[in-house]
């Protein structure tokens, strides 16, 4: 069922915005596009989001910073004020140059759209065909002229009912059947394991009294180097029963992989590794048992995603070669293994299935990501990117598949940035200035005063006074501008955000022009990461059809801006697609669909990888991105046209 | 090198024999079916075996029951006699009527010849594959333009350079290469673990540095009710580098497989015998990696026989439903399984391969015995048997495969004989008898005064007296013979062999017709078995061109005795062969070429079982073999022939 939606319109901007009930009006004024004077973060102690109601009326907006009069004409704070109807809001315009500067406003927020794997098209298209299945069997009971050992009866039965085939017996079956097969009259449920290559065989691995055929379950699981994501999949319905996150206990051993490996060198380093991520899998594992309310013999399979790293760790095999030229890891390919036998809480009978890597730094989570989204699959050229503190890249669509990493370094988390945090309450996660006073619009996460800055806060300031002029292409602030939020302080200038008093913390929250630099930096090195890729295969921007973001990142990245920047090739915010948690993503569907996983072994062989830091054109292509958004603005045609009708209306209304 | 051997000729017989180096004369004799009157089992004691020397010399042979002019004239006792050159030896004829029972003597002993597998044979026809090879490898080392996983490289490398596809590569092995792959500068060993069925994958199962292809070991191990035996094999060589048999530990909980079923079915029990079994295969196991001197990292497999209850046992399947009709074992097939699993004494890298059973009374060492025997692979047809407590019989050849199993009881092995034993000092393992003073001759195991009777000394015993007119075809001693060796006691009765001073025990050494009543059902079920299976595939003895003995008791029958009670269907003694330890050997020619482990699921599948006790003409068999040899005489006609020539020889000598 959707959501109830509301259409909220902003004089005198005339842009229309359609929001969910009991959205902020501070929120849907970000979305619009539509900057709103506000410091606080949106807690409704600066006042300054005085905005006023003309049609419809809000929830809430009455505060003290009002006075009895205003409240009276219809004047709410823009950040207090919940959106429950149709409305049509105008922003108090204070003199014609606020109104003539209309046009300089940001374009309204996009965010990149939420293509998810859809069931109803994998049951449709036959792929619904789950890598575990269950078979309910009435065998004949034995007698002195047919004393078959009770694996031959179950299979043979099986091979005359069900036409299967060349099927493999696990110990652990054989261990159970005689008391099993004898509990209901020799009626049971075998539970039949596909194989993963073609050629391979089904493998009988749990068989169970009675009928239990409509209860068969699978995890899936994304070993992330900072969180540990779980669900649990109804393999009879296909629906996500339960859903878990953790934090990677590793993290107190080293916040990302390459201090992770350095951990894991020390004497015991690896076991201790290797124990504390088995141990948070088993706490997101028991977590979405406990929330499904299934039993934990119901579970039949368990598929896991993650990076090069974090598999080697959890398998306990030693990454020390992955972070030492020439970045060699241990293997592509894992066999499927016995989950008991990693140290996971699941039965017996469960095999763990875990994604195969392309190299030391295009890992299981990328495969995952591709699979996942089937760009391995379709005819048009994909860019799949899943950037964070690693980027990684692929580009090909299903005849090729080409691919490679590279450190874009902690900036994206808020990492390296003076007053940069990672996307938590009290961060400021979107930005909008007006363009003559620089007075800020800031949102924070949680709606609190603001205590810092998260990835995607910094690129839509970047981009915000980039484009208003504020900053240069260099990321350097105008020195004409004349504005107390400006200012040099130890050599180093910067722009206040927030003053003091309407923060959290004991200071002013600032933007510095080495926090620029270090973003600067980190969208470099990802979009040369692109040009170089692209180079490789003899391709440019103009030949990708469709990008798709992956990760926590692109989830709330501002396109526009993030083109702004120079993060993202500029292109059809349209042509953008956003699939979440990829690496779980792929986990679940190869949990719903044996295709899947039987094609993924195929598809990490065609993925070619390349070494940029050994591609030389690599560190040409760096040096080129190490401006906004790009030393050569032809590959950003519809920003430098804007950019350059802008400059004219400037000049125009500040004469 | 072939033992040095002499010709011993025996007077006034005119037999000769060829015997061992250090033989005592007293064997000999028995060996050429010479009778030799010695009641103290060859301890010396008893004085009667005197014989003279007349060309030669023997060693020892002096006691004090020769008169010193006796010994002057070249007497000797026979059981202190060692022989160490050629002879010729004269047994005292004390009058006419001893002289004329001369041809009444027994035949000369004939053991199943010894065939066991031949590993020059094996070579010559290419067929000595070991399952576990060990290729060598120079791999390049990686670098920047050619980082691929340590495990591709090596996967590629074999790809190229040994013509291996299809590799799979375990998780043990992905956790070792990154370090030893880079150990001795990317040189290694990879043990390559051949599939068991045809079109499985190699498996790539350890890594080792440098080149260690000639360190190459297999362990083959025979999970026997009582004993447990181990090999260890080179699979370099193809030899043998040692092996060692210990009690299995279960004995403690029960003699045979019905009483350790029956431990197993108690709470706990299952457990307890499957830890107990390992123990003593770890035991077998440390001890023939010791006495070999070879390092426990180089073996690379392990292969195990056993019946079904053993197997089930060892691998912690309840057996409680091989004892109960329809008498269904858990499983035919096992799969193979990481010994490390099961608690074996062995690397993380061995794979234990688990012999197929055909039903819950023809297991894996049957199987076992097939493989190794040949039986399934030549066009001959053949009968197999392993006779024990229980008997089982397999009838086929290269295109058809038909089994049973009958219960023969203990007698075999001494049980519910008054004063049976097992094969063990102080046994009389061979016995003779002189037709006309009833005076026995006994030879026991260890040479020692008597103080029970094994299997093969009963068989001896039955047979001879049933061919002296002793007993007759129902095993009744004949009442008017006139000795003091036959006497009643409590309403039966019995013979003495020995009297009570030439016995290690308090009293008379003695064979009752229960005990021969006893030998017989045993024989007679046996023998029925193989006329009931013969029936069942629409043949007669007549069809059988050749028959393998296999297990202990196989080694030593005398088999025209056998032939005589009727255990053996009557047959050129030539056509009988012995293959040992028939499930040792299966176990070791599986280590030494994969031919038979792929052959080895075929043959089981090609095994038809035949249910005796539910098959209507085994009733009619079993009452028709209740008498010595066979009720229908026609079917030992050679044997029918001997007794009507002795008896008119004997009426001729009594008249």
């Amino acid at each position: 069922m959707d959501a109830i939606r509301f259409k909220v319109k902003f004089l005198p901007h005339e842009r229309e915005i359609t929001v969910d009930d009991g959205e902020t009006l501070i929120h849907a004024a970000m979305e619009a596009g539509v900057h709103i004077n506000a410091s606080c973060g949106g807690e409704g102690v600066c006042g300054k989001c005085r905005v006023l109601i003309e049609e419809g009326d809000v929830a809430e907006g009455i505060s003290e910073k009002l006075s009895k009069e205003d409240i009276e004409k219809g004047y709410r704070l823009a950040c207090k004020s919940l959106i429950k109807n149709d409305l049509v809001v105008r922003i108090p315009v204070e003199s014609t140059i606020d109104a003539s500067v209309l046009n300089l406003q940001s374009t309204p927020r996009k965010t990149a759209h939420i293509k998810q794997m859809d069931l109803g098209e994998l049951k449709e298209k036959g792929l619904f065909t789950p890598p575990v299945e269950k078979k309910y069997l009435e065998l004949p009971e034995p007698s002195i002229q047919d004393n078959l050992p009770d694996v031959s009866r179950m299979v043979n039965y099986l091979k005359l009912n069900h036409d299967e085939h060349r099927l493999y017996v696990t110990l652990s079956v054989i261990q159970k059947i005689p008391d099993i097969i004898r509990q209901q009259n020799f009626k049971i449920t075998a539970t039949l394991a596909r194989p993963v290559h073609q050629g391979g065989r089904t493998r009988i691995i749990n068989v169970q009294p009675g009928d239990t055929t409509d209860r068969n379950f699978a995890i899936a699981i994304d070993i992330g180097t900072t969180t540990i994501n779980g669900q649990i999949l109804d393999l009879k319905s296909g629906e996500v029963l339960s859903e878990h996150g953790e934090f990677n206990g590793q993290i107190s051993y080293g916040e990302d992989v390459i201090s992770r490996i350095v951990y894991a060198e020390k004497a015991g380093g690896l076991k201790k590794l290797q124990d504390v991520v088995i141990k948070t899998i088993n706490t997101v594992i028991d977590s979405i048992v406990k929330q499904s309310g299934i039993d934990s013999e119901e579970i039949s399979t368990i598929t896991l995603a993650g990076n090069t790293t974090m598999t080697q760790l959890m398998l306990g095999v030693n990454p020390r070669y992955i972070r030492r030229s020439p970045y060699v890891p241990a293997s592509t390919i894992y066999p499927p293994i016995r989950a008991i036998d990693l140290g996971m809480n699941v039965k017996e009978h469960v095999t763990a299935l875990i994604y195969p890597q392309v190299s030391s730094y295009v890992g299981g989570d990328i495969v995952s990501g591709v699979m996942g989204s089937g760009m391995y699959r379709t005819e048009e050229l994909t860019l799949f990117m899943d950037i964070g503190t690693n980027a990684e890249i692929v580009i090909g669509n299903k005849d090729w598949l080409a691919c490679a990493a590279c450190s874009a370094g902690p900036a994206f988390e808020g990492g390296g940035i003076k007053l940069g945090m990672r996307a938590s309450k009290g961060a400021i996660e979107d930005f909008s200035l007006d363009p003559v006073t620089l007075e800020p619009m800031i949102v924070t996460i949680g709606k609190v005063r603001p205590k810092g800055i998260c990835g995607s806060g910094l690129i839509s300031m970047v981009a915000t006074m980039f484009e208003m002029g504020v900053i240069d292409n260099r990321g350097k602030f105008n020195r004409d501008l004349n504005s107390n939020r400006i200012r040099e302080v130890d050599g180093v200038y910067e722009f206040v955000l927030a003053w003091k008093d309407e923060t959290q913390i004991d200071r002013d929250v600032v933007i510095s022009e080495i926090d620029i630099e270090n973003l600067i930096r980190a969208k470099g090195a990802v979009y040369s990461g692109c040009m170089t890729l692209l180079s490789e295969v003899g391709m440019t921007m103009n030949n990708i059809e469709r990008i798709i973001l992956a990760g926590g990142f692109g989830s709330y990245v501002d396109l526009e801006k993030a083109m702004i920047i120079g993060l993202l090739p500029e292109t059809d915010a349209g042509k953008v697609t956003f699939v979440g948690n990829g690496s779980l993503m792929g986990a679940k569907m190869s949990s719903l669909t044996n295709r899947i996983r039987r094609d993924v072994v195929e598809v990490t062989k065609k993925m070619t990888n390349f070494e940029l830091s050994e591609t030389p054109s690599f560190m040409d292509n760096y040096m080129a991105a190490l401006f906004l958004p790009h030393t050569d603005m032809k590959m950003f045609p519809k920003l430098k046209e804007r950019l350059d009708a802008r400059m004219s209306a400037r000049r125009g209304v500040l004469q």
